[in-house]
């Protein structure tokens, strides 16, 4: 955090918690559960209900309202930013999938194919991505936004799902277990698994306000930095933390034969890396005007967390 | 086909094998693939090129043109048609998996993960689900659609893809596999897995031609009508058809000890189903002014092909 916070009074000190923001997000999901669940096979909708509505930080969801509210938007995008975490929940439960990271643990809680099996589990993920499409499409429609920037949210979303996405940065993932990796090949995973979302996240708040195509240059740098410094950091906590504190195994990485960023550059090395990257997003946002406490705290975060 | 076709003159006569709509669709899903998976990791991109451009009847992206012009529609709803194929290879490239109905053979080649491999062919099924979206919001878009219309489709064909519809389907059919079902069941399945994307493409076509609501209600009620019949002409074929004719291993459904329409109603029974779910999906268009002779003769052929 800058050196704002010292110049703010506590009653203009914007709320760095997100709570309102991150409660918004699950009323949302609630509402998507209740309006697109109910002609879904039982088991299917009760095992993507399981997977949205669990805990869970909603970083995607705050950044598309923080990128929102830098770019002057002032609506309520909780419906789009509650879209974005359904792509994330999507990834999540495949991630654990035993042909994948195998993985029974998640937020605290058994993950979603331990409680309704591999079968239900596929499926419900599998599901998730046109769940968001939808309801992204919904969002974009309720907010009153126009075709081209309709169709640019739908676009921005469904590209950061799909094939150049996380469903192509999973298959590389899967493709690069149990062998080494230079660094290279693990940011280009990453970037595809992890960073097209969060760069995705911080776009799409920018087209729902309407930004401007520098503005969103400028988001897309912010996004592309923090996304990798966040799994940088992801990959650190792997090795540093405890199982309690992820709410998810610990040490899986090391189990499953995985690249990572500390094992190429030691867990110093890392954190030095994440730490410069953070700088670098938030000096793009510097440039253009869009660097908000908000957003500024946000990039901090991804780094600095303990879970 | 109907009486009209004696009315009608050479010259006037309705093209009834669709080769151009045909030839739209196919160079349509040519430009998705050179636009949309150039970022794809080389592998997943091929596979959904492999997918996506065989050979196909294409009788779904047929049945968006057909609703369209019946519907009044001038324009160019190709690329909005070839979203629908991406949808259903992505139910191909599934349905064939090992963990589905393990198939090798499909439109007369090996199936996409025969190729590619079950990950890669897994992925690439999976990324086809946001291609379609991304590509269905874009057809919108250079269709100069409004936002209501445009948000529509994108909901229509993601519902269609979804947990409420083939993906759900597609659940129940493997949950069912060797054990028998009852009629009401077997629809069930049929109408999430094959006729929910049936439906969608005529109403697709109905709402990018600006159609009223109660003619989109008279296109549910054919889509449903000849969505079911086609599969179960699909089920009858599995019988009486060769692996050559098919283009697909024949006798799938024995092996999987699948229940299917001919062993629950006998062959007869079966055909004669499929022939009145016929008439009934063209007394509906009838009664709204919109049957005309594309659309009653895809629904004929619906039940009369051989492959």
């Amino acid at each position: 955090m800058g050196a704002w916070l010292l110049l703010t009074s506590e009653a203009e000190a914007p709320d760095l918690t997100f709570r309102a923001e991150r409660a918004a997000v699950a009323a949302a999901l609630h509402a998507f559960c209740d309006t697109y669940l109910c002609d879904a096979p039982g088991a299917v909708g009760a095992a993507i209900r399981y997977s949205l509505l669990g805990e869970g930080k909603r970083l995607r969801a705050v950044l598309v309202n923080a990128a929102y509210a830098a770019a002057g938007g002032v609506g309520d995008v909780s419906a789009l930013a509650a879209a974005v975490e359904v792509v994330h929940a999507y990834s999540l439960v495949h991630d654990d999938l035993p042909c994948m990271d195998d993985d029974d643990m998640r937020r605290g809680r058994p993950t979603t194919h331990i409680v309704y099996g591999v079968p239900v589990a596929t499926a419900a993920g599998l599901a998730m991505v046109p769940l968001a499409a939808r309801t992204a499409a919904a969002a974009a429609r309720d907010l009153g936004l126009d075709v081209p920037t309709t169709g640019a949210i739908v676009r921005e979303l469904m590209g950061a799902a799909g094939g150049a996405g996380m469903i192509g940065g999973q298959l590389l993932d899967l493709e690069g277990e149990g062998r080494p990796l230079a660094l290279t090949d693990l940011e280009r995973i990453h970037r595809l698994k992890t960073g097209a979302l969060i760069t995705a996240s911080v776009r799409l708040g920018g087209l729902a306000a309407g930004a401007s195509a520098s503005q969103l240059d400028a988001f897309t740098r912010y996004g592309d930095a923090i996304g990798l410094a966040f799994q940088i950091a992801d990959d650190v906590l792997d090795v540093t933390a405890t199982t309690d504190q992820l709410g998810k195994t610990a040490g899986r990485d090391i189990a499953l034969a995985k690249s990572t960023y500390p094992a190429l550059l030691g867990i110093d090395g890392a954190v030095t890396r994440a730490e410069a990257l953070v700088e670098e997003g938030c000096a793009a946002l510097q440039a253009s005007g869009l660097l908000t406490p908000q957003l500024e705290h946000l990039a901090r975060y991804f780094v600095t967390r303990q879970s």
